[in-house]
């Protein structure tokens, strides 16, 4: 399960234009201190600028600046519009051929699954995520660390039964008591 | 966002060995039924019995079969095992050369929305999603249905000034009173 890095350069720009506060940012310098393709980051500032998280100010020393506060920019909001589609399962676009399409009860739980995921973002904006300038310097040391995913495990559910819990509990006072 | 091909058809592999029960399925019926590659199912089939969803008996007629009752196969915990990665970012792997890596804070916020969508699927079973042998047999109808991505609208916050509420009510009794 990934985002596209579409999604992904599309938050990299605001947060870089969001840290330059009220000055002009250029596609060409988001491009060079994130190390990415210009061309690309020229798609994605268009989509940015037609759903208005960025305006753009033309002319030889244009560029753009972010078109809201930080705060009104809602990172839910922000990967629905640029997300080409969350089709997590054949039957999520059309033309499926799968034969239980119709019937399948699967649909609903990772329906309910994706509003989980979009709502946790609904509930940050922007304004979370503020960087500093001196942020975007070049770390000193490489990059090792690995940011995610944390995936927290299954948490398994109380199916002991009460002789199992029993027997347990009287195991670990024979392990404290030796 | 998109789950893999892997994982859609290890969920439809259990689906289908579920619905039949006892009785043993071949990886070239299931494939058949669904009308996806036997090639492709093989390896899911392989994953999903390493991991102990699924059962082989070898021989002519051989196949596999559920290796635990379906209330005891939790779809959070399947996901987990058939998704390559959960590489939602560039920072999500290693070799991450994102200039800012070591001070975002949008993984946490990645890594919390992740959750919430594991999370949600561990809250099911595969006993959730059981169908009959009957609901493998051809649609009469051709598919048409999209059954997702179901993405609920972002609720706005309540931003509204008060003197914005008061000219709203009294343009909708305009409205009413016309």
């Amino acid at each position: 399960m990934r985002l596209t890095t579409f999604s992904d350069y599309a938050l990299r720009v605001l947060m870089y234009a969001a840290a330059a506060g009220e000055r002009l940012v250029t596609v060409e310098e988001t491009a060079k201190t994130y190390g990415i393709s210009r061309a690309h980051l020229m798609k994605v500032v268009n989509v940015l600028t037609r759903a208005g998280y960025i305006k753009g100010v033309r002319g030889r020393s244009g560029g753009f600046t972010l078109a809201k506060a930080p705060e009104a920019i809602n990172l839910g909001e922000v990967v629905r519009a640029t997300e080409s589609d969350f089709g997590l399962v054949e039957c999520f676009a059309p033309g499926s051929r799968c034969i239980i399409t119709n019937c399948c009860r699967l649909p609903q739980v990772l329906n309910e699954a994706l509003n989980a995921f979009i709502g946790t973002l609904d509930r940050y904006s922007l304004a979370d995520l503020l960087l500093s300038r001196h942020d975007f310097t070049p770390p000193r040391r490489p990059i090792t660390q690995v940011r995610g995913p944390h995936l927290s495990p299954k948490r398994p559910r109380a199916r002991t039964s009460p002789s199992e819990r029993g027997r347990r509990a009287s195991n670990e006072k024979a392990r404290q008591s030796s």
